[in-house]
């Protein structure tokens, strides 16, 4: 499935200059084997058995360990670094601007950084876009609030026209917050870069909310989201109790991967029904989700469904389009689903009372909480040291608890989904107390 | 205006019982002259001048004080009251229902407390919707949820049919937690009890999370909805500044009142154009909303717009049907203003990238906040005093920050809306920046 | 108790020129009559009838209305104004602070608005401690944070050099935001401004977490901090349900009254004892406190205090000092009353698992909440509204739900305090089933 | 270091019976090879390279992954767990206990489940503590409340007592949730239970709000815990602003670990100074505590402190005393670290405003946030898979993502601790900007 060289990260050249962390490196006791060229973190953490393991490591494969490095590539007075925010908000997106911001600045001592506005449009010079110079002081707040700060949209840019204003204004490391198609996006960058054979880091840090990124145990805001999730639940659930037959029905994120609507309606205890995308589901029939919540009414008189957003696509009909970001356009099955439970309710002449609530922007706008500002922190200081180390074409991850750097190639080649015969959608399946599979 | 009468609480007859508050109202130092029967809170607490008002007191009316009375009507052993909720959801039920529950029980000692289930559904027989016994024990903890463990309904059902069924449980007490709607139907109820010539008292606990209550300085849960739908706002500022020419647009609660829209907006200072229906707006023309909106795009490249449900009717068709409630049917100015926005900056070919956010049903359905907490608890309480001592078709309330005894009839002549010539409209525009009128 | 004289409001001079806030006032329609000079608040809103009020108006006084003026004193591009916070923290001075400084700056226009540092050694030159220019973008955020972006200090400092500073600053009008000694002192500002004939004026915004202002329905800050104080009250019955014998002590604000504790009591109902300064307790006796709490732990296994921190003065051996501020130095009654109980258990042989909690500092300091945020807009543009009218040596309040304006003599002449004979306090015996006293 | 045994779960015997679940495992269309008894999670995930990773595997240790198994031991209709929660609070111990109650009844249908009170004292029957049934109505809402329903103790009692109650009691399973201490006395109880050779199991799950327990990721609670310190942060710095060098000192928990303390000052980056358990530091001196602090109020007039309750114990005098969990009685850093900078900067004749926070009881008793919640229930359901399946004296945790079953002689072998030459601390002193070390 993988081979060794999926797990290289590409560099710019040689390290030449000395760190102007090394005071703090130095300090510890044992930096003397601190993040080794050879050190990896492994990519599998379960073997059928240590013999087995003992047998098979030629198919482990290893990820290196992020970190800081004795020696740099760039010489921080003369390095300048932008930062560009792309596609939908996420908790902690400020938070990374400001890490990366501080980390530079305050710690590498590099000569300037420059925020570009509105995604990839504000590394085109013709759109006009302003472009802020970031300082510790213009960044001590931004983690307060939600959103970025530099704005956000959604597509591509062609690459020639964005290398050609990076090297107009003489950026040396561009880091890229954004999602799987950001990434792509990112990696034709540096392919232009390559062309040109110019010393131009190009460092992803990976961001989405539904948490399906591979190779990394959790995505910066996921936590945030999930707890912001629990309350549209709890809301549904106080809905549907207030009416007589009342079925409250939130829609959550989650394009292709169920995370939040998993990890939201356990932490709250409420929802009788989770349909995610990476299990599909059937309206119809003795078993069908419509015949389920009716019994379900019949005998508790209300209930709560959780759909992700992703869910039952394949019971709609496609529109066929695509968003400016490349995503296929889905149906909205929140919507969808309202209707054909409504109408097949009003249809058996039953009373029902539907709450529908959509709350994803009141979700994903939030400030990040304690833990995924930590998280964002880390991220972004682990970010600044692959990028000050000539590292290029890869993002910062954390996997199984590790900081890692993981090339591009790697992180986008799959998501990461719910295993329908795993662990968490397990436990979904014993809290909720819903069918293996409605058919 | 109002004529002395209109002041006038009906009561059910002479008092003659000892009330076993008496330990805690004789340890008052000045109870000798607590709620004397002849006290008054004044209606009205403005006078053009204290020469003024002394010329004036002839139409200067009072409000019966609230309170613990000395002697009351209900024999506590052989006293049962019922209590139900009716109409949408409203932070503060299950408080309400808690401390009416635990005055009753605990304080007077009556024989027994029944919650009726689905509102004036719960209150006919034939409906057959359960009946719970109240015990503190039960209601121990249900302040800490939102909604109401007694379900809810919309819709009146036939006052004899209800009274009947009184009858039959020996309710002397019925309390009735609602909004406008629901308290005329208490009426009917009171009406039909007194046709019958039954000691039956009927006392209202006003619900309204608009706060279009009459001779009420706020309604329960008032604030607790501001604080929730500040968070809205928040959202729709952030996901504003997230992309280009963003627009956050905001549908909160108001049907007739825009209180919680003015509110929730001075708290964030994020909104630049607050609608409510106290006044009229336009969309086109030089200084209609359109106009200016666009020019606050073209200077700050993003807005937000908080509109209250009952804003812009005028300029909408109106379906002519009502709910169950018997309030008519508002079209849903949100989506409508949505589609107005959305086709005239596509008809101008201008980028736009609008969010809606309509988080109504998360906002009624959280638990009160302390605040509210405590505002619900007394507000009970003085419901209980005032049941107690036979007191019939009122509602509690509180006036000029003293709780007071209001006749229903007086309660529900009229609404209270936001005066657009008032200090509070005056620092919202102030707040704003947007012109007094769009036309 | 009061004359006539007592309300009446100073003023610097006659008002000579238009508002430029008149566009907005000539858009109400009724504001011919709006805020007229002879208006008035009623003081008083209870009577013990209408006959009786006809028959004593004449001890009936009014408070003159606050709000904007037609004709104001100050020509704004002439004025400059200071802005003061002294004595501790509170929540919304941060918001006072902004929307003091916006409807200066924004509304009225005026030439310059000065922040001083750290209480009134900001407004004595040689203290050298810096001032800020306050702008409505470097003011833009501040309302997220709690504390105050100036700075605080406790204690007076002399007139003299105050007003030397003033005058040579050439500030026009002064804001101090303080407690009553903080007023106090103010008021010897204004009377040396008095004594050389300047035109400065002094209005005062009250801070006061404890709520013990006259004619305040309530003061800003007070929710927020009532909210914060739950959540201790919470944790002690945490605790004190986690061990055997567990008892949960908790300290809240309030020197001279107890509202902070009563309302946070009430508003979680975990509260067994509320402890006050207006209502005095003894710990020993059959009835004294310690043997009521050796019955409630024999019955229950656990229980919560809530103490306000004047409470129980009278039992503590006073150290006679006084604070900066010339607050009498209050006995810690918290740690007092832990050593109090422990030793009691102690010498009875009885385990007692005792969790002692103190969340002032956390309470003080956290962010106005929304209705607060209202409230302090309402408040700073009510005083900026009497400030540029020309008013002087008074403060700006809400008394029975409207805005007013007190003179400061009035303001401090006595403090609010919790009724022992009130509805509140009945309330919180109702809801705890404490004793009326403990002796 | 590890040998192979160390890693080995102990079995009470044979798995004779069909899970009850097997309907849900067939259900996985790889359940075939699911939770194999050959499966192991890698114990440590990083290599100095994959080739040294080969040759080193005989070092590699794996750790059995915990889980579902297809065969049990027990017989549910005739088994009867019991559950007791000991030592202090921390959040999620209700969501714990909710959880192993819901999955033994729902799920495995298991005779019943006993609810011990007061920790160990509740497990001895001379003790007198009563005993709850747990099912899924009692504890339907039991983890919205912080603390635990069970009430805790601290302190061992004999193994005999306690054996021979869970005798008499017919106990199969004994849940212990407590920090290492209560898991020593639950291998005690084990030692006593195989000495009399009875089929009793013992499962821990293991609770420590320092995160300080070997082979788990993160500890439950842990993250709520954080979240609350970042409060007392916030307040720390609020109050720091607020006076004329002012200084915030705040004591968080980590007795042995300070991942708490850097976690929460991460959060927030308002720390300017952490201190740790694993980092020593001294006071005096020109590079110690007080003259970093006295430079730090000179440059900026206001420092936050955060120390670690374990932190610069080497520097006071030890008590000598253990408390009843045997635990060494630490000094009070919090008030013997204010006691020093105070006098130090009296001595100095420096002003000084140090307001200390100690918020330990607020932060422990809050309910679990979703995020733990989500983990608690998770934790619970995996052991009571290990339990059912006949497994004992072994905790449940979480290792590298995974869920995994520890011999309780491993989990307690050693402290989880902060690294000082790690990335996390390395981060703490990026972000602080203190010295490496105070000397």
């Amino acid at each position: 499935m993988y081979c060794k060289d999926d797990f290289h990260v590409e560099r710019l050249g040689e390290c030449r200059f000395d760190s102007p962390l090394l005071p703090l490196l130095d300090y510890r006791q044992h930096s003397v084997n601190y993040v080794e060229e050879s050190d990896r973190i492994l990519a599998e953490n379960t073997a059928s058995s240590v013999a087995h393991l003992r047998e098979t490591t030629s198919e482990l494969f290893g990820l290196e360990p992020a970190g800081a490095r004795r020696k740099i590539f760039f010489n921080p007075p003369h390095t300048r670094a932008g930062i560009v925010t792309c596609g939908g908000l996420c908790p902690g997106l400020n938070n990374v601007i400001r890490s990366l911001t501080n980390e530079l600045t305050c710690r590498y001592g590099i000569a300037q950084v420059l925020g570009f506005s509105n995604g990839y449009q504000g590394l085109v010079e013709r759109c006009n876009r302003p472009t802020v110079e970031l300082t510790p002081h213009c960044v001590a707040d931004i983690h307060e609030h939600g959103g970025t700060i530099l704005g956000s949209s959604r597509g591509d840019q062609r690459p020639e026209e964005i290398v050609d204003y990076l090297e107009k204004l003489e950026i040396d490391i561009l880091f890229v917050i954004g999602g799987d198609g950001t990434i792509r996006g990112s990696m034709a960058i540096a392919d232009e870069i390559a062309k040109r054979d110019r010393k131009i880091g190009v460092i992803g840090i990976p961001k989405t909310i539904d948490n399906d990124i591979m190779f990394a145990d959790q995505s910066f805001g996921f936590q945030t989201a999930l707890s912001q999730g629990t309350e549209a639940i709890r809301a549904a659930h106080v809905e549907a109790c207030g009416a007589p037959n009342g079925v409250g029905l939130v829609k959550l994120m989650g394009r292709h991967s169920g995370f939040i609507a998993c990890y939201a309606s356990l932490a709250v205890n409420d929802a009788n029904f989770v349909l995610i995308p990476e299990v599909p589901f059937s309206l119809e029939g003795a078993h069908g989700l419509l015949a389920c919540l009716k019994r379900r009414l019949d005998d508790a008189g209300h209930a709560v469904i959780v759909v992700a957003e992703g869910a039952g696509q394949h019971l709609m009909q496609s529109s066929g389009k695509t968003d400016a970001s490349g995503n296929s356009r889905l149906g909205d099955v929140g919507v969808w689903l309202k209707q054909q439970i409504e109408s097949h309710f009003t249809s058996q002449g039953k009373e029902l009372n539907l709450k529908y609530i959509d709350p994803s922007y009141v979700i994903r706008s939030v400030p990040a909480n304690p833990y995924d500002s930590v998280f964002c922190s880390r991220l972004a200081h682990n970010a600044v040291h692959a990028a000050m180390s000539g590292r290029t074409r890869m993002v910062v991850s954390r996997w199984h608890t590790k900081f890692v750097n993981v090339p591009m190639s790697l992180a986008i080649r799959q998501r990461n989904c719910v295993d329908p015969n795993g662990d968490l959608w397990m436990t979904v399946l014993e809290s909720t107390g819903q069918p293996p599979r409605f058919e």
